[in-house]
């Protein structure tokens, strides 16, 4: 998700909020989404589908023996011994979180010891700069180049001047859709003396990884989620990176943070993801074809997408926006001045709700 | 939980983490649970009995409504106006967070914005502490009384002195049981200028709350959590304040925090909460019956309690401790120099675990 939150002024405080609450946490708006009611929503980069009545039975059956009144597993060891074993990595490389959201916080919070800045490449996913500052740290923001890769020259240059404790790198990027140049990746790790985070949430969808590089790189660190491949329900990301650093973000991480319910359902469904990889298949098929409907389109510019939703742009995005709810199909405007100017986000859905989106599409602008 | 992280010493750590890490969480031993199985668990403060059969069935039907690959609620606002309901609140005095734990992460974030400082009384809830220190902030103990109660003159002069963001208190406390003067805290919500968190986790043993002084005192704010009535494995607390207040430590909240499962459980639960009521007046039963029980037994001093435990004093905790592990019991050693020397921790469990854990001190410490 993108633009999760907004600073914007509020109205004046009382006395005790003036005097107490962080100024930047003070500034913000609490996140709010507009509840509109469509019949296809492709608006929140979730997966299309929801559980396989197989696997929704086996589900049920371990429901049966969770032990309520019990504490979960601190550790999450028999989770993350599963999730090791499909990774090929160590349990102590692993930590789990509520989503990357709640990883995102505690590498922040556990890295943020050298010079307390944190720099990520603008437009990306709002999380980062967001909770940055809700935990004052200082933000350092880069600019993509005009294909929203990696601009490697000034990147590189606000490293060297800046020399960020963190830098966060969403390859597949969000909202661009597009993964950025593994070989500047590559870079900005090799010139980083601080942590480099890769966002893999969205490599599912892309086929490609820079796991393999933990091995050589001991300041690489990767974040992966479930939320777009079928479980945004459970809130459940993963941290993976050499032991030494896993070590030390896992100190961050409240213990007890995942229930028990997350990590019994995640454990069971990960043991055996082929129909997961199935779906992840499906909705890159789908990708393709939308992809090809929308470059003919006129009054529409489509972006090229390694992720599970395109960005388009428009020439008025809020109409746009409108007239696709008027047809009952729900997208993302993320329109704002700049880089993402009258661009909307459109999910990738199943066939038929691809259909009904191309459908409004098509109504909304008659093709000649 | 008390002590579940202790500071301590690691080995050299690499540049990377030398350079990067924050100190305090560097100097951090990450939490570990020692695993003893023991037939008879009275360690962890849990409810002794799990989801009643009828209560289970209609949880496993609800399960079945849960779209996975959709996100959670953010707002989780069918939840928040069940408890309203129960609590006689507004949906927006209510924050909620994965455990208590994640409430006392948001405070820490969103009001150390004066001094910075955290005040709390010694022993209690080792997370107020370890988590305001993970978070940068500094912290000031008060020494509790005799009785474990508030030391009023000493804690007010603290206050007057450090004028602390934050004050915790854990009312009826962890680990000594007692519940503080209602009288004593009133005078501390009087005299502090910042946030007074009353810490309600074992409120439903004591029968006693200070939710009707949250519309008087606007620096009150209130936690309570599921964890210690049945639902520990959901990771489910509560934070009650003012609108004012509430709204601003929501914006420290993570998007998403809680997800759809806990969500739509915890929901269907509180609807109907009278099976909790009772089993938890069948603990407050068994607290009594243990408490006259140990009152008599030699060799043991056992500590007026509120709570669904006893701390208990004898002469070698680590001797007790051991023995009752040899005879199937598991307890919470708390022994540390200072106030719970030779301390340990005892959950009321069921009539028959309880026979258990008596027996088994009876058989340590044969009754002249």
């Amino acid at each position: 998700m993108s633009d999760k939150k907004n600073p914007k002024a509020s109205p004046p405080p009382s006395p005790l909020i003036e005097n107490r609450v962080r100024e930047y946490v003070r500034s913000l708006e609490a996140y709010s989404v507009p509840q509109i009611p469509c019949a296809v929503r492709l608006d929140g980069n979730e997966a299309p589908l929801g559980l396989p009545g197989e696997v929704y039975e086996r589900v049920a059956e371990t429901l049966r023996g969770i032990p309520f009144n019990r504490y979960p597993d601190p550790e999450a060891l028999a989770l993350r011994k599963t999730v090791a074993a499909l990774f090929g990595l160590e349990a102590g490389q692993i930590v789990v979180g509520n989503g990357s959201d709640e990883l995102i916080a505690m590498l922040l919070i556990t890295m943020g010891g050298g010079t307390g800045r944190v720099l990520y490449p603008v437009p990306t996913f709002s999380m980062y700069g967001i909770t940055a500052k809700v935990l004052g740290l200082e933000t350092v923001e880069a600019a993509l180049d005009d294909a929203f890769d990696i601009d490697i020259e000034s990147t590189l240059a606000l490293i060297d001047s800046q020399d960020p404790d963190l830098i966060f790198l969403a390859s597949p990027n969000n909202p661009t859709g597009n993964s950025f140049s593994e070989e500047k990746i590559k870079r900005i790790i090799e010139a980083s003396s601080g942590i480099v985070v890769v966002d893999e949430a969205y490599c599912d969808f892309s086929g490609t990884t820079l796991l393999p590089l933990l091995v050589t790189a001991p300041n690489l660190v990767i974040l992966r989620t479930l939320s777009k491949i079928g479980f945004a329900a459970l809130r459940l990301g993963f941290l993976f990176a050499g032991e030494e650093i896993a070590a030390e973000v896992n100190k961050a991480r409240l213990p007890y943070n995942i229930n028990s319910l997350t990590q019994s359902f995640a454990e069971l469904i990960l043991r055996d993801p082929s129909f997961i990889t199935e779906r992840v298949r499906m909705v890159v098929k789908e990708r393709e074809r939308v992809f090809n409907a929308l470059s003919y389109m006129e009054g529409i510019r489509v972006f090229p997408s390694d992720a599970n939703f395109h960005l388009i742009r428009v020439q008025n995005a809020q109409w746009v926006f409108d007239e696709l709810v008027k047809r009952d199909v729900l997208v993302r405007n993320l329109s704002s001045p700049g880089a993402l100017r009258d661009c909307l986000r459109v999910t990738v859905g199943t066939p038929q709700e691809n259909d009904a989106f191309l459908a409004a599409l098509a109504d909304i602008f008659p093709q000649k």
